[in-house]
């Protein structure tokens, strides 16, 4: 997948309400599916889609960041344990999945993915309060 | 989980057979199931579950060693995206899985994880080559 197209790039996706902070090298955002509480997107500003395009100062700074919003969702959540995954099987640009995984999981041992649950997508009022919760986790 | 009793720890997990190289602060191993072929594994060396506590030269130190195991991976597995992940959520030791996904993936749109099939386990002896070829393209 090229920039062209990309939804990253034009802006698309993910969308602008879920918005938590602009980290630097990237941005974090609220997943639209908030069933595992605190699910966010890290999205790199620019188009890349393997670590290796990445010079290695620029990488160190994407995993600072990525580490400094798992902290804060990770304390935000009352996560038990992080995951933290870079797919790109849909969407071809980077952009790690952080999800906390919390004492209340309902699969504790496998992967968010493989566990069948229905979307659950919140309304906007509280959309907006989980975003600024976690901004204000970050100190921004 | 602390590192007593921790099979990454004790050296229970990963199979010694499935060692492809010591990278610097972790190791890579190649995964038990190979119906993703050259599906790999990176084990940091010391025991910590969570990227906040390495520091940052270390994680840094991290993500290159991964960075380098995946980009070897692509190239010896014709990949078309490589999936990069850090789960823990059954042994909480850091530990990287790298997926080649190739352009015969049965289901190149989804997680690993998602696509139903029966682990492929392979004849010591093609473990043995699979681990010696991953170890040439690393060049070591």
């Amino acid at each position: 997948m090229s920039a062209e197209g990309c939804p990253a790039c034009t802006g698309e996706w993910p969308a602008r309400a879920h918005r938590i902070l602009d980290c630097g090298t990237s941005v974090a955002y609220l997943h639209d599916d908030q069933f595992f509480p605190g699910w966010s997107v890290l999205v790199l500003k620019r188009h890349a889609t393997e670590l290796w395009q990445l010079a290695p100062a620029e990488r160190s700074a994407l995993m600072d960041e990525l580490t400094r919003v798992a902290q804060a969702l990770a304390a935000g959540f009352d996560a038990v344990k992080m995951n933290y995954e870079l797919l790109g099987n849909q969407v071809a640009h980077i952009h790690w999945h952080l999800i906390p995984r919390r004492a209340d999981d309902p699969a504790p041992r496998v992967p968010a993915w493989t566990v069948a649950h229905e979307p659950r997508r919140l309304a906007p009022a509280e959309m907006a309060e989980r975003v600024a919760r976690i901004r204000a986790r970050l100190g921004a």
